[in-house]
């Protein structure tokens, strides 16, 4: 046993349990097991095991093939390369790389999405594995990264936290990965179980720093059938370079917060921020770290390298999330600084960060991008073209229904295959929908931003259409909304008119022609 | 002044602004005002003020016109006469009657609708009416029913709250309609503000009989500008009677009730059931009524006259709801054993009844009737053929999305204007979504169950297909779902398998031929 796994575990009764990645790949996973695993979006996901019983598919033929269950997606090297080896029967709730999107889209791999927070419960619950045929109810194995064991025998997670809670809970065998190569991140986390009704209370988090539960997550040591050491990093997400486009929807964004604060509807310090991935992202939260708002709070799913920037302009107060979704390079600057950003931070379980009672509670402003959004507002945030999985629906769900705003960010416009602006990113309907007109505030384009609260169907298509579209869509997507305007109206039945026939014309088009500009309605 | 009046305004000081409601009409109410009323789905609203306002256009030829919100809808004596009068220019979130849906469909009155829990927030926030020319961010008139005012100055509330908290904190004048028809219905309200972010805490309610706040609504009196008497009746529901469909889908959901006791999935007592309204949520109240369930507990919108079946029957502990909805008979029913109900009923603010953290902590079991379904279990509770607006979302996405079981119940098929069952309620894809396939868990029609719960969109295809789908269009929609997953799967785009070309044929073939039953595909 090497001197720093022994470091790293206090509890001396799960020495014995000490054994190789090989080892536990062997004994413990057997064809057919539902399994869990701890982490979120790149980070916290235990590494070394399912690299070993990937091993055992690849390397000496193997036939396993698993349930798996995560609290978002993992690393590459674990997740994509189980799908690659056609390890996974089935996937909730959400996933990230090439080959495991493509089992999915090619009906080899059943998935499905659901807001993260109901995930968390309803796996809790027994509602994913009620059907399975051996362990009804239950999961298999849970295997979690931590990076230390204490004394008493709580486990002091890594960087993400997921579904590591209610898989701790829910699993016949834990298998825990000490990963040394991380610092101990003792005192970050703040681990709370969520009780099933009727024994739920309410969460006492009125504030982004309030903590409720324990900086350690505790289990049943008699379920714990090994502990490995790993030495592997978190495969840190790359970084999403802002560009021209990004900058002026962070501008557009900046001016309502401006307005909104000036009008009183918002705080000086606005509220607490949830803010998705990607370029545009990252050009908001430069765009806060350029502003003069101070004394910002953030509550959200992912901590971005841009958060880091935050902190270092003196901008940010506090910062809640799931996990620390940095890149590399992210990463080495959070564990540099580590007494810094470890007192401003904690990382929460979805079942908590996500959850509608303290979003709402908080009054999150959140922000988020879809694939696509239609003139009434509703939003695609997973299907391309309303049938092709790119990753999940996240949380997306779970912080634009109970926010204090919601805005949805997204360029006007993307490119396809044969043309720079091929696709509109404002659609007369939704291929399909994620969320629904009922849960956006604002809709912001480069173009543009479109407030919708307090509009009717038909003031919010010609809102979004001029403010948001881009100028090679504008005049089409009018011209479709004045002919079903016309249609309906005089049908009387033109709350929000639609045509049926055409309403995803400019989808078939771009399926057909490459574009979705079309050469008549 | 009437010596009921007397006896019921204990707060002397209000008594020297009684006045009668067609002083009030004609000294308060100004064109383009934007006006509150208390009330929720036909109870407690204002009558004899509403009344007197409208004589004022029909018998005066007053132009008057206004934006009007109210919790949900309310008389057709009220806001469907003024939108017969041309006196409604903006109407949220929801509302009942021939005249209103014709003023909204024809494009005369702007509607929206919203989550109602969003929506009591949202227009105390400021947002609904924050572009108003003279009073931004507010209400000019609140008319509130009150059953009695004591001498400390609450309002005892009248059979339904709604968002009658919201209108008296936000409104510049306040008229008080004292119904002196109704008992004082005194201790039955749970009266509690929702402060604004980040000023929100937890609201402690972890039980359905909890209360957090007052049996009584204050205001600041020095907003009142009139007292009137009332002596209308509310204008209760219609009772809508159980047929067999109806039964089968009750009987559906009373197995799958027992089962998941038996899996352990839900105590022996189930959880707060929260239930819609119309003929097949009597029918489910009245299965459980004749069932060996006891000691159930109602969370819900509205309490129909079934729950005192419930209550009768010894069968229910307890209930919540945001109103009484009750029938004319019903209403008898509920005054005469008034000390009875009342000590095991409480009436909320939209706010709180319909707040997603209660909700969810309670664990409630949602329950609700759709205009259609589809295949993969999206659901349009609002748009007959994806634009014409019945009534509006209502709370059903507050319940459906936090639930513990979300389950909605239709007919498999309805009647068309030339075929018995020309209509079917399962299609490829929903015309309007105002739920999504990440909402239910459950979709019950009396062809049968499917539970959709841990599915992948194409396993729920064929699912709600096989057990729910009329049989007049089981093989129908199976073809579609074949063809569209051979094509999509073929793409490596199959996730969840649509063409979009045909997704709506069947809504066209109906608009065209009267049937949704279709020569080919």
């Amino acid at each position: 046993m090497s001197a720093s796994l022994l470091s790293r575990c206090a509890r001396k009764s799960l020495l014995s349990k000490v054994m190789t990645p090989t080892e536990v790949a062997h004994k413990f996973f057997k064809n057919g097991m539902t399994v869990g695993w701890s982490g979120f979006t790149p980070a916290g996901y235990p590494k070394v095991v399912p690299i070993a019983v990937a091993d055992m598919v690849e390397k000496e033929g193997a036939k396993l093939q698993f349930e798996l269950f995560a609290g978002a997606s993992v690393g590459a090297e674990t997740e994509d390369r189980w799908a690659k080896l056609g390890m996974i029967s089935r996937r909730w709730p959400y996933q990230t790389g090439k080959n495991i999107a493509k089992g999915i889209n090619t009906g080899k791999i059943e998935m499905g999405d659901i807001h993260l927070s109901a995930f968390a419960q309803n796996l809790s619950w027994g509602f994913f594995t009620k059907d399975h045929a051996t362990n009804p109810g239950k999961l298999d194995i849970a295997v979690v990264e931590a990076t230390a064991i204490t004394e008493d025998g709580g486990l002091v997670l890594g960087t993400g936290v997921g579904i590591t809670p209610e898989i701790l809970a829910l699993a016949d065998k834990i298998v825990i990965e000490v990963n040394t190569s991380l610092p101990v991140l003792r005192g970050i986390h703040d681990i709370v179980a969520d009780p099933r009704p009727p024994h739920r209370r309410p969460f006492l988090i009125s504030r982004v720093d309030d903590r409720i539960g324990s900086d350690l997550a505790y289990f049943d040591e008699t379920k714990v059938v090994a502990v490995v050491e790993s030495t592997l990093p978190d495969n840190g997400r790359g970084f999403s370079a802002v560009d021209e486009n990004s900058k002026k929807i962070a501008g557009h964004i900046m001016d309502f917060f401006d307005n909104e604060v000036k009008q009183g509807r918002l705080p000086a310090n606005l509220l607490p921020l949830q803010s998705g991935v990607g370029n545009i992202a990252n050009a908001v939260i430069g765009g806060l770290a350029g502003s003069h708002f101070e004394h910002l709070q953030v509550w959200s799913e992912v901590l971005q390298d841009t958060v880091l920037d935050l902190f270092d302009a003196g901008k940010l107060d506090y910062a809640s999330a799931v996990s620390l979704s940095l890149s590399p390079a992210g990463f080495e600057r959070f564990y540099k600084n580590l007494d810094f950003y470890k007192n401003r931070c904690v990382i929460r379980p979805e079942a908590i960060a996500n959850f509608s009672e303290i979003v709402r509670r908080l009054g999150v402003v959140a922000m988020n991008t879809p694939v696509e959004v239609d003139m009434y507002a509703h939003a695609n945030s997973s299907l391309v073209g309303g049938t092709k999985m790119i990753n999940g629906l996240g949380g997306s769900g779970d912080f634009l229904r109970n926010a204090y705003l919601s805005i949805m960010h997204t360029p006007s416009a993307r490119k396809s295959k044969t043309d720079p602006t091929g696709i509109s990113c404002i659609v007369p309907m939704a291929a399909h929908i994620d969320h629904t007109e009922h849960d956006l505030d604002v809709i912001v384009t480069e173009q543009g931003l479109a407030d919708l609260r307090g509009l009717s169907p038909r003031q919010r298509a010609q809102c979004i259409i001029k403010n948001c579209a881009h100028p090679d869509y504008r005049d089409q997507l009018m011209d479709y909304y004045k002919m079903a305007e016309k249609k309906c109206l005089a049908e009387g039945a033109g709350h929000e008119p639609q045509i049926l026939k055409l309403a995803h014309k400019m989808h078939v088009n771009l399926e057909e022609k490459g574009t979705m500009k079309l050469d008549s309605w």
